[in-house]
């Protein structure tokens, strides 16, 4: 059985998804631009994983990243990108260098990763599950950049899935409402503390993503009790 | 009266809108980066009309583009953001390049012309109106760059209303399908000789755009005719 790829794997619900999937008796290879933030999820997890630093923005970095995951697991079944990163506050407070993180970290590498797993795995099939969010359904105020990268993530994945429409890689797009994790450390935007735990969320995304004979889900919608 | 900033104002849609807003006398700074093609509009319409040429992409760019319509007319009454490219076909195909170009052409361009609007015209009102696509609403196959562009514009915009609610800046997003105009010149995804023309589409939104005592326009669609 092929390993599964999972982005973002260091923190917060990549985190979880991959001790999750783990448990499940699945190998990950790990990716994440934060080597020692896989290194720890290493050492927790042993053979079952391996961490592969990346800037999933910059395409000779993702075609790499993906060459060692298959040089450590052979063809992945499943690719889970959850790497991703927010900005909040009203339009005018958006530094360049913000606006252009905040859209390569989401929607560029959307793009990159899936062009990876298109190559790697679209005549074999599989899975290319997304997690984008709320906000690639909804628009609230001060959430502008975010809505930018999170519906551009959306417009991408719906065309694609028309795209790949009769093949056999699967489109799972998962739009979780907010998560307690360190993403909102260094904002003052929301307060999370009512948030869904990274353990909640990612155990609803790997059962919706658990393979049946007959049907698959296309898309999971997870919001936050109360 | 203040005058209109027309981006992409230089060819296709962006040179009809331009060359309507004058018969309908209004003055113009038209913002592009090919000036070869402002000229063209300069010498055309005259004082009516002026030529800046910028990346619209590129934060100090865009503020110094800004700066000089302001120069020029004062506050602008409206901004016009139509400028766009499209790449298109299955997702293997685009090059790094081609995914930035289109993102940074398309969305980042927005994301920068709208926070310029907001601090020039916040206080004092007007009208940014954004120039999407059908391609924002819907995902068709091979269209999934053009779509992560599209409907990321869209995302920013549906939030950035939610910001504004209850200021006098108002946002008005156009929404036409293919228009027949060189923005397919290198491309054969499609037959654009049934597309709508320039100015019909023009015409549509300009009457949409005209302002009434009780009620604006918030969201124009076109589609073709047949």
């Amino acid at each position: 059985m092929g390993h599964i790829i999972v982005t973002g794997a260091g923190s917060g619900l990549g985190r979880a998804l991959t001790i999750g999937l783990v448990e499940r008796g699945h190998r990950v290879a790990m990716m994440g631009r934060r080597y020692h933030k896989l290194q720890q999820q290493e050492q927790l997890l042993g053979n079952a994983v391996v961490g592969i630093a990346a800037d999933l923005a910059n395409h000779e970095q993702v075609e790499i990243a993906f060459a060692a995951a298959v040089e450590w697991g052979g063809l992945p079944e499943m690719v889970i990108h959850c790497a991703g990163v927010g900005e909040f506050g009203p339009v005018g407070i958006y530094t360049a260098q913000q606006i252009r993180m905040v859209v390569e970290s989401n929607l560029i590498s959307t793009i990159l990763v899936a062009q990876q797993t298109v190559r790697l795995i679209g005549q074999q099939g599989g899975v290319l599950a997304n997690v984008l969010s709320s906000a690639a359904q909804t628009s609230k105020a001060n959430e502008s950049l975010y809505c930018a990268s999170k519906w551009g993530m959306r417009g991408f994945l719906e065309s694609l899935r028309a795209e790949l429409k009769g093949t056999p890689l699967r489109l799972v797009n998962l739009y979780p409402s907010g998560i307690r994790s360190e993403f909102w450390d260094n904002s003052d935007h929301v307060d999370s503390s009512g948030f869904m735990t990274p353990a909640d969320a990612a155990a609803y995304m790997l059962d919706a993503l658990a393979a049946k004979s007959s049907c698959h889900v296309t898309d999971l919608v997870i919001g936050r009790n109360e």
